[in-house]
Parts: structure tokens; C-alpha cells; sequence
């Protein structure tokens, strides 16, 4: 980490308090925004972090972000910014009080260094034996309740795999440990409804409506590991790294499709992908 | 909170580092203990959370714990120990890296005061709209991804319901947000499995060992709300506050049982009750 604090009210502290509920509970909320230049779909994650504040029943006004963050990002033009929201300090157990302060925090790290072969040529990625609990509750919402990715990438090593994938416990695909998953399935590009599990990404919103217009339909569906093998291109994608081709799980190779290459292409600026 | 530090490795801190796992994912454990004189069933609070440790494989050593409690503890003669782990600080993403020292923290709080009333007469339960997911990899084990429990106790006020039940995805009743449930089916008591979720209290491992003595069989198995209104006593205990009878769910009453009453006692000397 290059640079961090963290705002409880008017108040800068330099730690999360020993009581914080994010450390107690898991109880809050972050986001992982690339910086290139400008923070990219910034206006996308605020809007799943609100989305998340308010299922939480967490309250916290977008302007107290934006006003954060217009601080901490003064000057910063390539990096990795991490937004955590706690709903505070204090209290004896689950139940939360009405004198609870939310607190933020803010944290720049440098951007990691991926292999250009991860975009050029793809990676291969492995599926979890770890599978995601079906929690409708808190699916979609990038909340701190995140064991079960813990436990999934614990499986294998980054350096074989970049990216693994997870199933939901009824054995549907559901996405990678930190990213989200599409394919093109007799043509056409889907991606796994996440209604049940799974984290809403925000590129994978942007690629929801930016395929309707460059590459005709795309479709939220239920999808399984055979639909994945049957697949005639697919990848994984976050707002950090951009897109990751798959080319390779178990005994399936693929080469880096069309359309996949295309979403690059558009994305490329954001990601600066040479 | 009166006193609570945290211990990384050998340097002492006041409060959690920013990127600490704890915080950012819930990636950890904990434990809270009565302290009554002594420390009430610690051995099984050890052994929980060793058996978490090795579920998360989280290298912590038994002795570790037991020389920070023994350091916390001189002198302290009632009140409330909350003992957590973290996997350490560090790491961006999910991956899990050799370098990350776990840290212990602890902390004792002032013993909450309930009413007499919730020992003597019971207590008035609902049971939430919000549900656990089906999670048999994190079953058990008291990790940190409390959200569940955080939104389910949310739903009504501490002062009307002191406790709330949480039903599974699939309809099976659980245990309460903060304890276990225990209930005399056709004379029998039974408490529910907890292979799929929930978490393995240490006084209800107490319980169904004791039961076998005191009061002949008892069963852990598959329970819904039906059997709940079907039984003929039942009861929510936790290692903090001990048992506490159910009096009323919905439109069903209940008188406190001849069992309920025996186990009361078996158990009083540890939480004090007059």
C-alpha cells in the first residue's frame, strides 16, 4: 500500500478501531477502482456501493464518497484505489444502534504488474471445489463477506492459475474468485445471472450494455460448467485488470475469439493494454 | 469496551492495520467467553477455534492463544472476552501469501445486565425473514461473515425479542442470530444439525453431553418452525447468558419444562443467576 487512512465522521484515524464492525462482522462494504489517468467507471462502483448501503440499511450519503475521494485522489493518475465502508464502532453484538458512524477508507496501492500473455494469448483457469453458498440477501452487493473467495483461491496458486472460477452450491457457474465471467454460447455472448450469488461487476455492467451496441445481444442466464466447455469463446473480466481471455480448463483449449478480442479493443484505453 | 489490545506476532498494537484480513474480508475467527471467577468452558472455545484455524488453514498454534488469554486474564474476575483472529495484514486480492502472521486480539467488556424475567419466565422469540445460507465448508466454525446475522437481528428491536431465530434457505430453523436452539419433541430434546450452517456453540456441546447424564437422550437433527410450535418446551442458550426458555412465538405459549428448569441449574453456578 502506498497510501491510506481512514475517516470516521470528522475524524482521521490511521487504523480500523478495535471494535469496528467491518473487522467484528464483516459488516460494510469496498470497491477496487483502476486509476489511469481518471478513475475508471468510478460512477458505476459508487452506484453498487449505494446500492450495497442501502441493503445493508447502512447510511451513507454519495457526496461524503465523493467528497473522500475528490481528496484522496488529488493528483493520483495510475493506480489501484481500495474504498471500504464499515458501519462502525462499537456496540456488544450483532445488533446495531443508532449512534454507529459509519467510517471509510481509502487506500492507494500500486497498479500489480500482469503478463501480457494474460490478455494477448489468455490464461488457463481451474473451477473452485469451494462453492458459493446460494445467499440471495446479499448477492450482487460487494460487501466484506468474502471467506468463501478466501477459501477459493487458497486452491491453487495465482501463478498457474490468475483466475479460477466459482460454482454456486447447486453446481451452477457463477464467476472467478474476483472477476466475472462470459462467454459466447451458440453465438451469443452470455454472462451468469447473479440473483442468487455472486458479485454485480462493474465492467460487467458496462460490457452489458456496450455489447448491445457493438456486438448485438447479450444475455444473463443460468450457465454450467458444460455450458463453459461447449463455449466457443470465453473470458473473465474486472475493473482492475480489463479482460482475460480463457484459453484453457481441464482437457478444453481455446483460441482467443472475435468477439472477446473486440471487447478488448474497446476496453484497451482504460486498461492500457499496449 | 474496558480493556483490549492485539497482538501481531510479537509487536503489540492498539488497533487493526488498514489492509488487515479481518477487516477486508471477514478472514478470521472469534470467540466470546463468560468469565465468572474463570473463564466458563474455555477449553471448548479453544478447541472451536483451533478447529476454525484448521478449516481456514490459519497457522496458530493452541499455546499461543492460551499465553495471550493468560496475560489478559490476571486478575479479571467477571466480565465478557471477546478473543478474535485474523489471518495478518497485507496481500492485495484474495490470495493468501506465506509472509501473513495471524494476529490475536482481546477484549473485555462489562457483563451486559439482562432481566431476570428472561431466565425466570422466558422470552418472547420471532423468527427472521432473513436466512442463512447453506454453507457446509464455513458450518460450525465461528468465523467472521456475520452479515447474516447482522441483517436478521436488524429486523426488530433487542427490547421485544432479547433473541431471534434464523431459518435455513431451504426452511430447516437453525439457531438463534447469537445462539442455539434446543426444544423437547415427543419427550425427547433435540436440537438442530448443524452440518449445513449455524454455528457449533460451546455450551450447546455441553448440553449434549450433559443431556445424555441428566435427562437421558438427546438428538441432533433435522427441525422446521412446525416442530419448534409442536414442542413441548424449548429454549435458546449461548455461553454468555446461559439458557433462557422460550415463553412465546407467534400465537404459541409456552410454560418453562421440567427440562428446561433441570438444565437451568445444572448450569447456574456459571452465569450467576440468582
Amino acid at each position: 500500500m502506498q497510501r491510506g487512512w481512514l475517516l470516521q465522521g470528522n475524524r482521521r484515524l490511521d487504523a480500523w478501531p478495535l471494535q469496528d464492525r467491518a473487522c467484528a462482522y464483516g459488516d460494510g462494504l469496498f470497491e477496487t477502482v483502476r486509476i489511469n489517468r481518471e478513475p475508471v467507471l468510478l460512477g458505476y462502483h459508487l452506484d453498487r456501493m449505494m446500492a450495497g448501503c442501502r441493503r445493508l440499511h447502512l447510511s451513507l450519503e454519495r457526496s461524503d464518497l465523493e467528497s473522500v475521494l475528490s481528496q484522496a485522489l488529488h493528483g493520483v493518475r495510475d493506480a489501484v484505489l481500495k474504498i471500504m465502508v464499515s458501519r462502525g464502532s462499537g456496540g456488544r453484538g450483532y445488533a446495531v444502534t443508532p449512534d454507529m458512524t459509519p467510517s471509510v477508507a481509502v487506500m492507494l496501492s500500486e497498479l500489480p504488474q500482469w503478463p501480457l500473455a494474460n490478455y494477448r494469448d489468455g490464461i488457463a483457469i481451474r473451477v473452485c471445489d469451494t462453492r458459493l453458498a446460494i445467499a440471495p440477501a446479499l448477492a450482487g452487493i460487494k460487501h466484506l463477506n468474502r471467506l468463501e473467495q478466501v477459501l477459493g483461491r487458497m486452491e491453487a496458486a495465482p501463478e498457474i492459475y490468475p483466475e479460477m472460477l466459482m460454482e454456486a452450491n447447486d453446481g451452477r457457474l457463477i464467476e472467478g474468485t474476483c472477476s466475472n465471467l462470459f462467454m459466447v454460447c451458440d453465438g451469443t455472448l452470455v454472462t451468469p445471472d447473479l440473483s442468487d450469488c455472486g458479485v454485480a461487476g462493474t465492467l460487467r455492467r458496462w460490457l452489458l450494455q456496450a455489447a448491445e451496441t457493438e456486438i448485438g445481444a447479450v444475455k444473463e442466464t443460468s450457465l454450467t460448467r458444460s455450458d463453459l466447455l461447449a463455449s466457443s469463446e470465453c473470458f473473465v473480466c474486472n475493473s482492475v485488470f480489463g479482460i482475460w481471455p480463457i484459453r484453457q480448463c481441464g482437457n478444453q483449449e481455446w483460441a482467443v475469439g472475435k468477439i472477446t478480442r473486440k471487447l478488448q479493443d474497446c476496453t484497451a484505453p482504460w486498461f492500457s493494454v499496449p
